[in-house]
């Protein structure tokens, strides 16, 4: 089976690295001719929308999958009169629009922090009465890792923000003060049969993800699994989907989806029994998913800007290091670090001494 | 880094899904220019031998390893020349040669079954009378997966089974009633520092592996890993090396040893913390080793001659599915499927599940 992917990033090419050992081969699109998914993958240089490239990425493959979410619609769409892509374009459209998005939480009444739509200077001061400040005013679309989103302090001026914005369509959202940030990845197959790994507890910072834990048996794990199903039957979902939420007291509050597997699971590569790669692969495949269970106890450290030395990681027991082939470059994500452990209090002391020798004691959040 | 490597058979395959997290790349040289690791790998189509294409490899990698043992010595002499061929040439020629093998273990009080060299028909007789019968008359080089053997009962003429065999230089092994065949695999860094994998145990049929079970805290472990150490010591080796033992008794009898990663080693991938591909690649690269502590029992079953469609195997609850992208043929090494239980108990029964699906019930040995 020959899978097509939109983008040829770190996300394609640890698909790759999954689907090789199910007899599967992989062909990447991507406007980079050095994506780093290319050494592990037949390659078609164009932009997402390309008709000619998505004609012969359609031709070529037995289905389409994507990295990200912000490929153009009229690509899935091109792409799904084929009747071959996967999760399908209802689940792409709305994740890539952050109010799509919200408003798809609310019909599913899974809460979310207070927001409102924002088109110009007029429906921003709307937006700010009925939000309150501090807020967040975000683009719609085209928004990730801290990208397409300005905060406006409790007494700044908002036209500020909507102009540094790009006065682009946008979202305002309500600062909420959570208690931590987790995530769930879930995941539905073509005969609607589901899965979720643990939660993730998530640290940012820039904008940025850190650092993930999973939390095998949070309290939480229960109420965060029901949500994600309501949505993943809504869509009719097909493959991986991650849903950030942020807990306050017992509540979560939905912040925002991903149609694809998510940096805050490349923990289950080694601490879950199937990973978040092999079980997309598995769903959008048709095939049987693959146990979400946990190894352990695991925490991932992402890589920003540039690697270490690989020694200087290997040296750290039980370290398992994902290098994803990409230069340097600040806040870029280069790779991450994982580590599992049967025992949460062990755990903690690795991911110290592996935060030490990247460099970033002290941080851990514990 | 980028690896060169010898073979681009399911070894290398394996040894470039492990390679890529690290950061590594890979070119493979084969006489076949479909060999099953090319979508995974850079190619030189060429005869192991051939010059051009040694050199060719030899400019465009860092350091060059093997998957298999029967790559012509001066083509490894060629690359040691540059010193930048790991496992060294040593021993490459002792492993290829039966013969240069068993006299090495002697040499390091490693016990083995009874041998005599045979180099025609005279030697043949004294082999014999040394050895008794039945025995198993083994081309000295080239043999592999039950190929180059031919067995002599008690009341056969030895002169059929050498002249079966070619008449090429050969080694007569007495016949061994072994209670079961084990193999440690070792591994040696360029610091001389070494770890050992839980032995497994294994099943052959047909001269080919069938199934490996890990023996995690084997009684056997501490005296398997002495005798190890001594031949990775001899051979200031650096790499994976594999050692089939005999176990009879509480005796180990050395049968073979295999200058690479090994069949018997593929459970490391989900059954170990580090794997032994990872772990070869680790070494050859001069990096820290990755612990190579289980995480629970394995089992490994080979799948020969064809594959089940994925489905089948990948609905049995934590199967792992490993197809290498060979066409179907008898008896050829297509694939495998790997399980890993905290529970040996558990395990036995969902091996028991898969074996029934691949249609080979009845097969387990215990």
């Amino acid at each position: 089976m020959k899978i097509g992917i939109l983008g040829g990033g770190q996300l394609a090419r640890m698909l790759a690295l999954a689907g090789y050992p199910l007899g599967m081969e992989f062909m990447v699109l991507d406007p980079a001719g050095d994506a780093c998914a290319r050494p592990l993958a037949q390659g078609i240089q164009a932009p997402y929308g390309d008709p000619a490239g998505l004609e012969r990425l359609a031709r070529e493959v037995d289905l389409v999958t994507y990295e990200f979410e912000n490929v153009p619609a009229e690509a899935v769409a091109r792409l799904q009169g084929q009747g071959k892509v996967f999760p399908g374009p209802l689940a792409l459209a709305t994740a890539r629009d952050r109010l799509a998005e919200k408003r798809l939480f609310h019909e599913l009444e899974i809460e979310t922090a207070p927001f409102a739509a924002v088109e110009d200077e007029e429906s921003l001061a709307a937006a700010v009465d009925r939000v309150g400040l501090p807020a967040i005013l975000k683009s719609r679309t085209l928004g990730y890792d801290g990208k397409g989103q300005v905060r406006i302090g409790a007494d700044e001026e908002p036209r500020a923000a909507w102009r540094a914005l790009g006065e682009v369509p946008a979202i305002l959202e309500g600062v909420v003060a959570f208690e931590r940030e987790v995530s769930l990845i879930g995941v539905r197959g073509r005969d609607g049969a589901m899965a979720f790994y643990p939660l993730a507890e998530n640290l940012h910072g820039d904008g940025i993800l850190r650092l993930s834990r999973s939390r095998p048996g949070d309290p939480l794990q229960s109420r965060a699994e029901t949500l994600v199903a309501r949505i993943l039957e809504r869509l009719d979902y097909v493959g991986v989907l991650a849903v950030e939420f942020f807990q306050v007291g017992e509540q979560l509050l939905a912040n925002e989806m991903a149609p694809r597997v998510h940096n805050s699971g490349h923990w289950t590569i080694e601490g879950a029994v199937a990973s978040q790669f092999e079980n997309h692969l598995r769903a959008v495949a048709g095939w049987p998913l693959g146990a979400t269970s946990p190894t352990g106890h695991a925490a991932m450290v992402n890589l920003i800007g540039e690697a270490p030395p690989p020694s200087r990681v290997l040296k750290i027991p039980g370290a398992h290091l994902h290098l994803y082939g990409k230069a340097s470059r600040p806040g870029r994500k280069v790779g991450h670090v994982t580590l599992v452990d049967a025992q949460q209090s062990r755990l903690e002391e690795r991911l110290a001494d592996l935060l030490e020798v990247l460099g970033e004691g002290g941080e851990t959040g514990e």
